[in-house]
């Protein structure tokens, strides 16, 4: 049924998808490939971790409770864009460092935020995947930078970026020769306020309708509350998502930042186990 | 979890949830039974059919195809709301018999919308639920009226309502004394225009975490795509929905109105089939 | 300059305008005539009053207060559509008839509000213009109904509808028969929390390059604050609108509703003498 | 009757308003110094030039025709965020240098964008004022940066920012010592698709309330139509704005970006006319 659809200008509202993340020009999908995780196939791939690291015991714990429950990337911020100068800015290289030996002594690849281009040569010496954040989609000199680098990027939908700026975001990092691209739908700016923002799944289906990167989903930022996380991600994952990436903290009512949005160890679990359920009722491996 | 934090206001983002439809006020959900229909029990209720009533033959093929494939009730509309006056603006009354003479037919209840106070006395003459659509949520004369029928009412979400419109609007129906009412997710209007609207299923869990009414969720009109209906969907059975309405047509390419979204009756056998394994994923009967 | 661009269709965002309201159709102006006030020529024409109709005293001393400072058509609401069913709905036509005896008294034409088509025959016995609110606008029977009558309405932009939707809402009126229709921008729902809604003067200069009806602004809904009435309206007056309608209230203090909008006489004197220099600024007379 | 209103958290609309911005803090305006030239005053002033510096000529024409019409600040883009990498990326430092001839050649100061951390010093070699664009006003090291400056900077709002997060990006910039901030309104998203944003004028009052920095308004970007740029100018300056900025150029119709939002020299000549007499009417000058 796709497949009728997909040379009819009309599905896409006008959106214009620039060349080389679109799909007519590369039919087979990009499969990014962290370490030996590969993000892009049959297989559901988590990303999990908190939302800043705080310390090494903090983020040891919550790394091994990501590890335990099937997580196989860890998350952490060190650079954190905040809203509030006034509020927790992350520990920078100290944390990357923390990030290192944690990743390290779980063998969990690591993910992280650079948010400005004078750090993206340090951030790729301690990360295995570079994270563009949402404030930061529409930082050009930016995606420019990491797409000079030998790393895969993460980078997310910026709040208010409709689907064409946000291929054209992704078209820049491949433009300079990087196509290990991981595109996340995390949530747009609307007008309902009883969530932090309103998780757009439609953007699944139809980002993979248009470009060959993978998509993955990040429910807590997309929801904002802890006890609508595990349902969005049943739900991302029944739209097709390849994979998640969720805030996980050993202690959540003690977390610097995002306390009110991050799972506990134990509701981690809950969630992976029935993550599993659903994706193998789509045809999906986890 | 979700019981922990419902007492936590800060969840509801500012949201007052009005005494009549709040969860806290009645505790065990809201079961509306359409002629031994019963919408929000473990099992997840289909409702499809063509978006517009156009023949009886068409309304009858497609109805069909509808009971066939495991649908419970049949939609179609007889008054349409158009943005143009000079679209097709339904069949009126001539429509409603149709319907209801395809209604005994197949067995099935049937679901119409009603637009104007002065019309809902004959619509309840002849549908067994009476829809009031998205324009005409915050269209309080009628959502009185409706609440002083003896028929279930599907009342759709607003494009433009927040959560907390949404439910002062069912509070409208239940405080003339009609309990029966089935709240519908349908997409809310945003910047993005690769689709016809948003779907916010975050809407869902949001909805049934704060009233004990029914919650099911429009892929049709929320994705206005007739291709992204069958993940959408999904996502919605998992999401936690109980129910969905969806467009049906016997030939799409040849529907009076929203042909591109509705599905053909092989896509939808297709898309029951593939929803129902998710639905036993969740726990749910289909 | 206009001119020049009036044929680019570029220019319309892919908003495509209906035979009888677009100003290619019918080049001169639409002048509403209510009694003698002119609206659609070159003079800018204040209608004010109170939220809603709550007593005859209430009424009659904002209206004098209207029409001593150079209001010339007094609002009021006795049908009113509330958020809640809890509300004040409005003394309904004993709101009506003390509408008609204060305009007596002060020889202030009155337009004031329907919101069902059952209602539309009793409000146009009492009414000099038939207003038909922001969450109706897309309720299409109420908009026939008010096309069959011989009085001018006031058809305000639903919150969260397009220049193209608002134009074919007008259209339903016009395709009637009734072409005294007066266009009112009154804000659209955004993200924006700040501002009740966001006030988007540019739909004056854009409906007026489409259509040939005439177009006012409601500073009061459209910011929701008092204090920022004087300054929206002049900007209103600055950009090209045709007349404007503010909340006035003898006691804002003590409104039934939409009090902390509501400019008190003093504060409506102030605008008046204040707008009338903006008016003259850009050719207009007040 | 602002004073009055002026403690009411509930005009505020939640917004939190940070310290060093607060004009409760800091009660008399900022007053920003640009070579003599002050905005924040009685005098409304106004910033003119091409959206990109594309030549010597061009830039020099241009400059002239802003100037002799009463412009008082020179733009012109050197770096050019553009959502596509395939569009005209600007002319980068050597477009800085014509920039820094042309404001010799003409004594107009010059302001221009920002976009990377590493190219602030370069940049306030050349530029009296570095402004920091729409898409960069989440981007906080940029903001550390040009707060860390000597030059006056002008912060334009996001397209998706909040007053509170805006209010919130200025003082990342006061917090680094540097108090020379304009702050600018230029058009907000939402569903609107006539218009390339949705000009949020009421921004302008709030802005004042809650703070001393002085705001402008880009008309230009706010509407993405000429035509609509003298209309919406008259608007901003009735609602209060310190200034405008606007794109002005030599021969629109060849201009490599934005040219559709370009007034001529004659357009802009006339614009500024009428913006006169609009600030007299509220008590400014011009």
């Amino acid at each position: 049924m796709e497949s009728d659809l997909y040379n009819d200008p009309a599905i896409m509202g006008g959106c214009s998808v620039p060349i080389k993340v679109n799909r007519k020009t590369k039919l087979e999908p990009t499969i990014v490939n962290v370490g030996g995780i590969r993000i892009g196939t049959r297989e559901v791939i988590v990303i999990a971790g908190p939302c800043a690291i705080e310390s090494h015991d903090q983020l040891l714990e919550s790394a091994k409770a990501v590890k335990q429950s099937g997580g196989k990337i860890l998350r952490g911020g060190a650079f954190k864009p905040r809203t509030s100068p006034y509020n927790f800015q992350g520990l920078g290289e100290e944390g990357l460092k923390m990030l290192q030996a944690v990743s390290r002594e779980t063998e969990l690849p690591v993910v992280t935020e650079v948010m400005d281009t004078r750090q993206v040569e340090v951030v790729s010496e301690y990360a295995d995947i570079l994270q563009v954040g949402s404030r930061n989609m529409h930082n050009y000199p930016l995606l420019k930078e990491v797409g000079m680098q030998k790393k895969p990027v993460l980078l997310k939908r910026g709040m208010m970026a409709t689907i064409e700026e946000y291929l054209l975001a992704a078209e820049y990092i491949l433009n300079q020769g990087n196509e290990q691209v991981i595109l996340c739908e995390r949530g747009i700016r609307t007008f309902e306020t009883t969530t932090r923002n309103t998780l757009d799944l439609s953007a699944v289906p139809m980002l993979k309708h248009l470009t060959h990167l993978p998509v993955i989903v990040d429910p807590s930022h997309g929801t904002g509350h802890r006890w609508m996380v595990p349902s969005l991600s049943r739900a991302a994952v029944a739209v097709g998502a390849d994979g998640l990436i969720m805030e996980v903290h050993y202690k959540p009512e003690d977390a610097l930042c995002d306390g009110h949005q991050s799972l506990s160890p134990n509701e981690f679990a809950d969630t992976m186990a029935n993550l599993k359920k659903v994706a193998h009722a789509v045809g999906r491996e986890m």
